[in-house]
């Protein structure tokens, strides 16, 4: 029998993944080539989609990576001559930070405790700060970023660029993209896809930005970079030859969460959420994490136990439900939840069921 | 009805694909995480397949990547200080100069006629290059380079380090891995499977390279670098999240290709080889487009058409045969076939007889 995955991602897959992933077979997808009319098809309905569903204006563009974590280089390699600004409150905002000084740049970041998210009043900016790196969702710590933070900040920064890492979250946030320049995603989180894919929105402020920067002979990488990828994407082509399946079913499922409609996700999102952090009622060994509700994640809840999380882990297992354990320092004493669309409200029913059997 | 891609890659699946990755599916691994014990026992599976098909010895590390267009860029970025030596005879070799040359390092390249092979004997390569970077199959040309000149090269540069790109023809090749230090290749092409995988193999000549790299504080790149691949092969991990379900699939089809034997899948190759070389007796409008047999490549045979190639090529896709154009100067008076495993004797004799037809 399978297993249910509420683990942090790579996650449960979508429902119709499979049936979208036979039906790539039979029509040979995996055999094309990326020059042809049949993948340059592909890659704008999957263009048309994700722009419906995550409501992303003509003037971003929508490009392909590996994975978010190479979009993190190729992000700072594009976009920052010498400086950018990070907010660290967990190991992948932490990662993103740590890439920007391999790559030479004088990063400079602001730091909360694990669990704390960050009060935007309370931060100033430098002026010279070329390119803003929030991440809307901590997956290591189940803290989200709320979206009106992105308008202070743009507000108090309008010559920056400001992107934001929506890893764990898209499609669930609704980001106003005439604040944010950039973000970027990846499909094994809430889209329920296997990894390899990673997605790149992208303004012409960040086009501007980075041809700038190329003109002034700075070494901005070779392979994906923003001019390469703006050059393809004019015929809906990629710089080099891509995750092609992933690609078109990533168009199909975002055609079906459009059908479906977003705000019916996001409902649904919120409803299980609302379980899950409920849960701590009656399971007394567990508490929340994340003490301040308006930091709360609504994709990727994080608890501590006051029982050992292996034991937990263990137990759900056997059960067939599979959770991820904390990360870092929490990982023997936390356990994260997964809460994307691929599982839904009877699931997460039965997960919090068993959870309360522990006691 | 299904078409047989005879097509330069992205090309035919390898006949089982299908079957392992509907068990891949089975056993969910487009869930599992990629720091569990279910991904590791993929990792070395696959690592241990490709070892014995490509005779790897235990001096080389073998990492993955999303393409062989990443690994031109990681490769230069993290073995190159200043220099680095190409030989260009194609399309792929000429990017993978141009990639050193966007990372700002002094390039220096041998150039010959597209169609021609080197000289080997005639070639002298400054003592100071660190990386010498050679495409074994030139794709977009069809010119192999002999193995035997590896041999050559080293001799000669024994303080350099030698690379060489697998692309379109590993496992055909019998590469001695005590000349060579690093090669690389992706799936799509001889390995039968949709693009979303690279290979690297590096032995350790490459990563002291790397660290000391490191060490001088020079900027190696942030995702994907040889110091953290070889920090996470130690237990059998990557550096982030990777396509699990690709490297699973990948070490299924080497374990299958060991157990027929590589020199099996080497013979049948030459067999078609021979076939489609010799086609040109019959179709008097082909020709072959590399005159030097000794570098006519088994894998990708390219003709010069005296009739527009776009003619045959949509004669073919009629009879559900696809061939790829030619590339770059070629592209509408050559036609590339592909003679990777996944199409059989009996295809090449179908594909041969309907070209013949043509006249």
């Amino acid at each position: 029998m399978n297993s249910i995955y509420f683990t942090a991602g790579p996650t449960q897959l979508y429902p119709s993944y499979r049936k979208h992933l036979s039906n790539a077979m039979d029509l040979q997808f995996g055999s094309i080539n990326h020059r042809s009319e049949a993948f340059r098809k592909i890659y704008q309905h999957t263009d048309e989609q994700l722009r419906q569903l995550l409501n992303v204006p003509k003037t971003h563009s929508i490009f392909f990576a590996s994975s978010a974590t190479e979009i993190w280089e190729k992000m700072i390699l594009n976009l920052v001559e010498t400086t950018s600004y990070h907010f660290v409150n967990g190991a992948f905002s932490q990662k993103f930070y740590d890439f920007s000084l391999a790559l030479h740049k004088q990063a400079v970041s602001v730091e909360v405790e694990e669990g704390n998210g960050f009060e935007i009043n309370q931060i100033q900016i430098p002026n010279d700060i070329e390119l803003i790196c929030t991440t809307q969702n901590e997956t290591s710590t189940g803290v989200q970023f709320p979206v009106n933070d992105f308008k202070t900040i743009k507000k108090n920064n309008p010559n920056s660029l400001l992107c934001t890492d929506l890893v764990s979250i898209a499609p669930y946030s609704e980001i106003d993209y005439s604040i944010v320049d950039s973000s970027f995603f990846s499909v094994q989180k809430a889209f329920g896809m296997p990894p390899g894919l990673g997605v790149w929105i992208v303004n012409e402020a960040c086009m501007n930005k980075a041809e700038n920067l190329m003109q002034k002979g700075l070494n901005c990488g070779a392979h994906n970079t923003l001019l390469s990828y703006s050059k393809n994407y004019k015929t809906f082509e990629t710089p080099s030859t891509p995750n092609v399946v992933a690609i078109y079913i990533l168009g199909k499922i975002a055609e079906e969460m459009n059908k479906m409609g977003v705000a019916t996700i996001r409902n649904e999102i919120d409803a299980k959420a609302k379980l899950l952090y409920s849960m701590i009622g009656i399971a007394d060994f567990f508490s929340i994490f994340v003490r301040d509700k308006k930091f709360q994640s609504p994709t990727v809840a994080v608890f501590d136990t006051s029982i050992s999380s292996i034991q937990i882990i263990n137990h759900l297992k056997q059960k067939e439900m599979l959770v991820s354990n904390g990360y870092g320092k929490g990982k023997d004493k936390q356990i994260r939840i997964a809460n994307f669309p691929s599982t839904t409200l009877d699931n997460m029913e039965k997960l919090i069921e068993e959870i309360n059997r522990i006691v």
